[in-house]
């Protein structure tokens, strides 16, 4: 049977504000990547989260950031390849030890923004990131894009990797995502979004705007939380996943289904 | 043989702030307290400190704080208990994992600053810090006064806990420190110090400025190395130990000898 | 004829985080105590929010509190005087030139949460920021509990004070608030509320929650913007202060009415 | 008389964290850019340096910088023109409040670390520093690179500009500085760097590594106080520049003297 599984950013409220509907997309997915209080979340946050996580059973990974609050992570940095092993271990290691109080294991690293953006690209980011990753614990798993720097590091270094797709994310001929402002960028309609998540999964391609076939592989897909909307396509996903036969389970699973093929 | 810890707080540069002498006064230690990012110290530190420590062969605790780095984490906050296990639980944990990626084992962990001061007296926050330090570990050691708080809140959740004597500070009749400014407060002098030490260790007394005999357990010593005076005190009290046959041995295996008595 | 100033807390977003209904309180109060990103607001808030001040025909305070943005700036912390005047004066300062570079004067300066509550019964740190406010510029109203340190330090400093009543609290006879979780604390209904302000800007008096009239004076009436319920609050009180007569102006129109009684 | 003012990066203390000698090279210079507690420096030192400036007769200017405490302003962010105009302005304000609370005029404005590098080719940020410069003060003088995106903007909004040279960093032909680590990029002999800058000064030329002679614009020349050997060149330099004729005023009177001309 056809296995995927479905992680969202969760945790990312901060102190006395708040942000995302947690609990309600936590319903549909199997894998949480929970900020570590560096561009979002603090630790008493960190701690409720895991909690929710471990009552709704949903697997929990680290979701490291650049130490830019004001920015959200999201803004490009020039850090250096020691700096983000260190902003990484460090990280990893508060929300492991979060997973650890609470009997749970920390099952995956998934970098945040920027510096998930710059590391696909970077060769020497995104071993800096799996020698951290590999660091923290040897059974931990990297999730990044497929065909990226990150895939090649982790191979490099042996640490599990899980490829990630975006439900709601055009992609290019090469692989890539169709750039913000261009037309196919973004994938609107649940039900559109469903239908393609189904075909990768099953299929392992996905169609891009002008109309050609790419193949690409996904141990999980990428859905957000943080507004009606997103929840709302993460539960046609989900659903449109499981009439059409494919399993929804975490990475851990997922990642033991791919190498019994 | 007697035994007893020397530990001092290290690692408190902050990105271009260089604080400590850190090198110097590990030669003459056998823990360190190693800030965890919040109150002083970052995560580039906080790894190039545990390396140190590594190749010196001292043992690595983690010296958590409040997130008041514009304070140096010495500055009284009311927090909730709730908020201070949150706080240690990641500290620690961040500590832990850079620890473990040098191979090393977290040994203790030793509250900062204010931190330190607040839960000494207040068993609520006492008893958040050690559900931190047993969520993080079951072997992780924690620190603290003698007859504080620290050491109620350990005893009830199992926690192994170690006492801490302070070589350059007077004691009252009632264990308490001398406050700041009161005569006697200070010892500046390192022979004196290392005597005072040396008495504490084989015969559990320290004497008080107005000449009483205290009864007083130790099984650590905490040492200064700020600055170059503070470094020589450490050497000296050291030097005096071992002279008067007193093994110098880290907490681990201090506790190790203080069962087997 | 009576006058009063409604004054709200405002520009409390932080980066990505959104808080507050700002612009829909805007259109009820005549008075806003913008945030200057210490314990909320960001430089690009402070911006966009007292353009919208500017806009809505609003005055502009500073609102400086501690530098504890994980808690909010309600913790107390034990700042030294000289640090809660620096504290103060810089983002004073801050707030000014956002004010000067829109061609609008900064009007008063009401500090937030724990630093308000401990200066106001701490004549050193009530000092420390009457001393800030006068160095921010010779005009600037210090706006704080009547009967508070603060007044005290305006009064020994000459800088112009404005005191604030709080329409949703109840008050102890002598004058201070219901604490939190007794009963009579808050006034959860507008018209309720409402009458009371009447009576206090009409009559100078309000009644305590065991029926005595406690005199109480009052330039400013402070609103709450967090939420619906607030905002139509503070629409209430307006309204039924302009239907008994009373006209709703800035602060410093307030004060100039004081001045001619 | 050929005159020219000499400026230094002070108050880049921070919290328990000391850095840099700056009431010694404050013996030597004419103006001072204070940093405004984004990327160094924090509150009470900002205060405190004001006051050593008073007290040194050295003019005070604000050295805004990006929100990197961790990295020390240095680390290329990609901030929008909002962003940076925003903090521009805010750390500006904080800093003039503290120089009018002294009965000081705040002179100037120089950028910091990689705020400076970024803007200094990105007409949309120089802009937007520019426009705050302007939003703080209209006789605040904007310091910048010659020939630079700074000069181009500050010329464009009417804002006062000075160039500064770097009295220790080697020029290439197209008046942009030597690349560290390229031979040339440093001048480490204090009597050379003095009579480079003597000959900038007096014939608006620098020789270049090969040699050739750079037609060069200096307002300012930026010397450093973080070390004994810095200290020492700045006495150097300004010595060197007074024993050949050269006058050192502060920012101010130097573009009063080259108005006149």
């Amino acid at each position: 049977m056809p296995v995927v599984d479905l992680n969202s950013d969760l945790g990312e409220s901060f102190g006395a504000w708040k942000m995302g509907m947690d609990e309600d997309v936590m319903e549909h997915i199997s894998s949480s990547n929970i900020a570590c209080g560096w561009h979002a979340g603090d630790a008493e946050v960190m701690v409720k989260t895991v909690r929710a996580a471990k009552r709704k059973g949903v697997a929990v990974g680290a979701h490291p950031g650049y130490p830019d609050l004001l920015g959200f992570g999201r803004r490009d940095m020039t850090c250096t390849p020691n700096e983000v092993y260190a902003y990484t271990l460090c990280q990893v290691g508060a929300l492991k030890s979060v997973c650890e109080s609470e009997g749970l294991e920390l099952q995956h690293v998934k970098p945040h923004g920027a510096m998930y953006n710059q590391a696909a690209k970077d060769p020497k980011l995104a071993a800096a990131i799996a020698r951290a990753v590999k660091g923290a614990g040897e059974k931990i798993i990297l999730v990044g894009l497929a065909n990226s720097a990150f895939e090649t590091a982790a191979a490099e270094l042996g640490v599990p990797f899980a490829a990630e797709a975006f439900a709601d994310r055009g992609y290019m001929p090469d692989g890539s995502l169709v750039p913000r402002g261009r037309p196919g960028a973004f994938v609107h309609d649940p039900d559109e979004a469903a239908a393609r998540m189904v075909k990768l999964v099953n299929e392992g391609v996905v169609a891009t705007p002008d109309g050609q076939i790419l193949k690409l592989k996904a141990h999980s897909i990428c859905m957000h939380g943080d507004n009606p909307a997103a929840v709302k396509m993460a539960e046609a996903v989900r659903a449109t996943l499981e009439k059409n036969g494919v399993a929804v389970k975490n990475l851990r699973e997922v990642l033991r289904y791919s190498e019994l093929k």
